[in-house]
Parts: structure tokens; sequence; C-alpha cells
């Protein structure tokens, strides 16, 4: 692609680092951008910007959050005992969405991929394993999506784990396996948790 | 969607205002910046700031640049006296990679569509008729795609500049009717402005 401005080439090239965006797309959302008021460059770059400046962790359930411990954490009424782990933010969103659920969460950061250099380091695993050490979590809820990736992290994590006496369970695979979490309907994915099963026996196949 | 972050959901909601890109595109882009160092997203901020600040449109073709004078219209071997319309830069880039039209272009910055609430006077017209009329222009060629509002624009230019005695033209229709100019191949393009027609012949099935 020849520009006619290397302003203009730039915002493209940089829009087009986000996943999935293409040249092409990134140069129509760059126009859109110069068509429309000043004002909403000026409000979109100000919120990323913020949003990585200042963005949180919870530091008990590793959720982004705009404070410390994050309103799941620190709500009361919330059953401790219980800890569902899963990969990321969208899916504690897709989680809470069913209204099922009140335990808490364990957010990972991702899933243990070597073709994509994750190693269980990178991950919020070690929290997870003191929590459980701890003995405050009575059950540990596997509920990262069924790829070979999140089969790989959950089994990770249940060998460091099992020896505390924990009970393990993993969601009721009535989300197709390889789907996304995130993508299931709300019945689907709150059915799979009331019906979660023993880890180990959601290994056999494995 | 239920965020747990004002921030992360403020980031989403901007996002989410770019055109074809819905809440949970806005969510993955969001989160994919948020695992980039901060520096990636300070570089794509600065970018757009940048470009909305700074960017000039060619004083010439109103085609966007970063002088006054864009390199095409500054470019003494170029054909002052033939005029391609184009809607916008995307259309000048798909022309110019063709290698063949060795004129100027002028950039309407849109076509006429009532719907969206786009007439005449928003449009790079006015500075079109004024070339046309100072006598310098012998040949104006109608680039935009072949839609309803695209023939209406070059029928509306059309009227506008036909008194002033210069040859009309429109690119062969190698093209499929609706397609959009930008992603016809190079071939087709090309072989689309050598075979320019009277512009009255192809106002024939209107
Ligand atoms: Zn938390
Ligand atoms: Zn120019």
């Amino acid at each position: 692609m020849e520009f006619s401005s290397k302003l203009l080439e730039r915002a493209v090239n940089e829009m087009a680092q986000l996943p999935g965006i293409g040249k092409r797309t990134a140069l129509r959302l760059v126009l859109h951008l110069l068509k429309q008021p000043k004002e909403q460059t000026e409000l979109f770059a100000s919120a990323l910007l913020k949003m990585r400046e200042e963005i949180k962790f919870c530091r008990e359930c590793h959720n982004i959050s705009d404070v410390d411990v994050c309103e799941i954490c620190a709500n009361p009424s919330r059953d401790t005992s219980v800890v569902c782990v899963v990969e990321d933010i969208r899916d504690v969103m897709a989680l809470e969405n069913t209204g099922i659920f009140k335990g808490l969460y364990h957010v990972l950061g991702g899933k243990i991929s070597p073709i994509d250099g994750v190693g269980p380091s990178q991950l919020n695993i070690n929290s997870l394993v003191d929590k459980v050490k701890s003995g405050r979590v009575k059950e540990v809820i596997f509920a990262l999506s069924s790829t070979m990736e999140g089969d790989t992290t959950n089994f990770y994590i249940y060998k460091q784990i099992k020896e505390y006496g924990v009970t393990t369970s993993a969601i009721a695979r009535g989300i197709a396996i390889g789907d996304e979490l995130e993508y299931a309907d709300e019945v689907t994915l709150g059915r799979s948790l009331l019906h979660r099963i023993p880890f180990e026996n959601s290994i056999k196949n494995m």
C-alpha cells in the first residue's frame, strides 16, 4: 500500500497491529475517524491510554478491576469455599451472566501453550495453589475452554492441588468441544456449571 | 455487557464506535492491548491523535496529504488537462496502483446520498466546477463506484460542467456493477480506465 501521507500511513499501521485487523480494514477505520469530529479520536485515544495506564488486577482473583479487590471478591455473600478457574475476564463476564455461580473466580490470564510461548510461570497458577494450600477452598471448578491447551492447563493445576484434599470438578461439556466459553449461550453455560463432574471423571478420555 | 472495570468499559465502548466493530470484538481488541507492552497503546494513541490533528488535504485535489499540495498535483510530469473524479483516497491509491493514469485527481470526499444526509454542498464539487471553468481541464473522467449514489453524483456534476465544453468520460464498467472500486484487481481497473467511454454513452441505461 502506497500512502500519500506519512501521518495516515502511521495511523493505519498502528491500527493494523490489532489482531484480525488487516491493512484495508485499518485504512477504513482510520478514514472513518478522519470524517468524525476531532473529539471522537481524542476520546478514543484517551480512553485507551487511561485504561492501559491505570487499570488494576484484583489482588485476590486477578480479574481486571478499578480497585485493589474486585466487586466479586469483596462481596460478603459470595461463597469463598468454591473457586472457579477461568482464562480471562470474558469468561468471568459470561459465567456471571448465568446468575448461577455464587463462588469466587480465579483468572489465570491465559492457558499453557508451548506454541505461543506461554508456560505455567506466566499464568496466575501459584496464587491459586496458595489459596488451596491455605485450606479455605473446598472445591476448585475448572472452566477453561475444552481445547488441548485448556485440558493441559487444567491437568497441570490438578496435579499441583490434588494432594491438599480439595474437591476438583470440571464444568459439564454441554458446550461443544473446542468452542470458546464466551460464545456459549447462557442456558448451556449455566447447566454446565450445575452438572459439573469430578475432575477425575473429566480426564478419562485424555 | 457487565464490566468489572469502568476503565475497561470506556475503552471498549470507544473502540466499538468504529464501524463494523461490535462490543465483543472491541473487548477482544482492548484485552489484546492490555496484554501488549504499554508502549504499543501509547504509539497507537499518539499516531491517531497526531493524524487527526495535523493531517492536511491537498488544496488542489483534496486528497489526504502531509503538505499543502500533494505529490501528484506537484508532479510536473502529470497531465493537468485530465482530471479523474473519485470518492476518496482509497480510490486514488487503487488507480495509482495501475500505473496507467498520468492525469490528476479530484477527490470528492463522498457521494451524494440523501439517505445518509450527504448533499452536493458537503462534497468538493464547486472546486471541480471552478477548475473546469478555468479552461485548464480538457477531460473529466468519472471514476466513482457504479452504485446509485455514484451515478447520481456523476450526473449532478456532469450537468454543472457540460456547458463549458469539457470532454466527459466514465471508466469502463469492467468492474461489476455495485462493486467498490478499491477491491477491483489492477488489470480490470487499469483496463476500465483505458476503455473509458463518453459520459453521455454511460448514462444510456440510467
Ligand atoms: Zn477479585
Ligand atoms: Zn493534490
